[in-house]
């Protein structure tokens, strides 16, 4: 058993997006077995439990994540993770990775197979509206998919959203009003907000949405009118209906699970598609175990980390 | 955050049996977290994943446990476990535990609770039914409860119950029929069996049954008249219909869940008991993930282990 204290450092980035495509089609052909996230609530913030496997990756285990929002002014992340890889043959644990990172990671390749193949055409103006780890991660995957050819970056402290941007000095990238961050072609939002940040009226035909924020219960960034118009893949139904950006809207009765047009997996192995050019598409994003299993299948072809007796 | 390559081997056992039995009376008080444990099936076996926690022992955590029948024949054990505990205010991962020997040691402390509340007497003859790691488990807790006055040892391989026998040369130990071992005030069964071994008639008014071999769909080892007879306390309703010993006769019609007279911790706070000493009672086993926690609480008193970087 080895534990990996920093996966993300070596990992081939070139294959990341591929990996988590992979995935998704393996969800959609009903290849996988992933139960429910299951949820331990505690007093200043919970964890989840994810176990998965995936047979086409030949991986199987577990990742446990942490929501601590205090957690900033402990100097520690609101969200860090660890998962727990089995060998299939024996059941051995043969790999623990802190996962922290590789979940910002593998959030963003999810994103960016989301926009290869919802995106309205291949070279897009992005607009952001949040510019945290989740921002960075979604348009650095992203811009392995696409050709990005102007960043608006919205955030509620405008001094993030000038760092952001000075952070990719090699795109045409700018800080802008929120309504003027939702006039693109491919809109990413990554904020905690628990009310719809995103009007209805801001968001013309044609774009594609990565709504990344919500997942949790209560949580939502985008006007229900916008899911109405649109047609809405998710990640998974069940925690979609749950946690994702479907949530408050299902649970108040503006949304309902049978609108859902499909899953992304379904997008990627061809079973549903963007029908028009003039059609809104979003993607909600709650999170898989098998991203997690698909990104540590990638970072585990680096033999590294320590060495742990076990049994 | 720590890695603990072997933490039974400084373990308080004279801790052990009480800080399990709080685990149970915590969780007949409604005081614990515990979702069902999670199931992925694997080519060759299978892994359980138990997240849970207690707050009164302030500990939080998920175990990963396998079991892969096949193990032997490659020199691995079946069932292998690994627990990680996490900072309650914080969600950081705090400690990770080579849990397979604890499992094994929070197995036999629950069924020393069982016989602490349930045994006919305080001298008890013993009867194994199996003599593997878990008989031993089961024997070493149980001293820590009862006077045990002889012991009846029956395996399937006769050298197996003499090796038994010859590790305790301080009891009253032989080796037994299967009939003869049953021929007892506190029956353990510890095999695992997918069809009944112990006949109804075998077993006189009074006896208490651990009953800990069956903890999956399909494995049985009493004769359902003995549990018709009989008053079951099971130690978590949910898990025991799914995979403990009343799994097979509930599924085939024989049992159903509202014969179960309670849970073993309502037995220990007091709101079920033995009714008579003519009565039988069983002590339906099948693992729970708050034995796990409470185990790994009583392992972390130690400061020991290898010291890990995270985050």
């Amino acid at each position: 058993m080895r534990y990996y204290p920093d996966p993300s450092s070596n990992l081939d980035l070139s294959k990341l997006n591929g990996v988590i495509e992979e995935a998704f089609a393996e969800h959609a052909r009903g290849s996988v077995q992933m139960p429910p996230k299951v949820y331990i609530t505690l007093d200043q913030g919970d964890f989840r439990t994810m176990p998965g496997y995936i047979p086409s990756l030949g991986i199987a285990g577990v990742k446990i994540v942490n929501v601590h929002p205090g957690n900033p002014g402990r100097n520690l992340p609101t969200v860090m993770a660890l998962t727990v890889i089995l060998d299939i043959g024996t059941g051995v644990p043969v790999a623990i990775l802190n996962a922290t990172d590789l979940t910002d990671l593998r959030t963003g390749a999810g994103g960016a197979v989301a926009a290869k193949y919802l995106s309205p055409g291949r070279a897009v103006s992005l607009g952001l509206v949040g510019s945290g780890c989740q921002a960075r991660a979604q348009i650095d995957a992203i811009g392995r998919e696409l050709d990005i050819v102007e960043v608006k970056v919205w955030s509620r402290n405008e001094k993030n959203a000038e760092d952001f941007c000075s952070r990719y000095p090699d795109f045409d990238c700018r800080v802008a009003s929120l309504r003027d961050a939702c006039e693109c072609d491919l809109l990413v939002t990554t904020t905690p907000s628990r009310e719809p940040l995103i009007r209805d009226e801001w968001v013309h035909e044609g774009t594609h949405i990565n709504a990344i924020g919500a997942d949790a219960p209560g949580k939502e960034e985008l006007d229900p009118a916008i899911l109405i118009r649109a047609s809405v893949f998710v990640d998974d139904p069940a925690q979609a209906v749950h946690s994702g950006e479907v949530n408050v809207p299902i649970t108040n009765g503006r949304f309902s699970e049978n609108m859902i047009a499909g899953t992304l997996g379904e997008v990627v192995i061809g079973k549903k598609r963007r029908k028009s050019a003039s059609e809104i598409t979003v993607f909600d994003s709650t999170g898989l175990a098998i991203q997690d299993l698909a990104i540590a299948s990638l970072a585990l072809q680096k033999q590294e980390g320590i060495d742990l007796a076990f049994p």
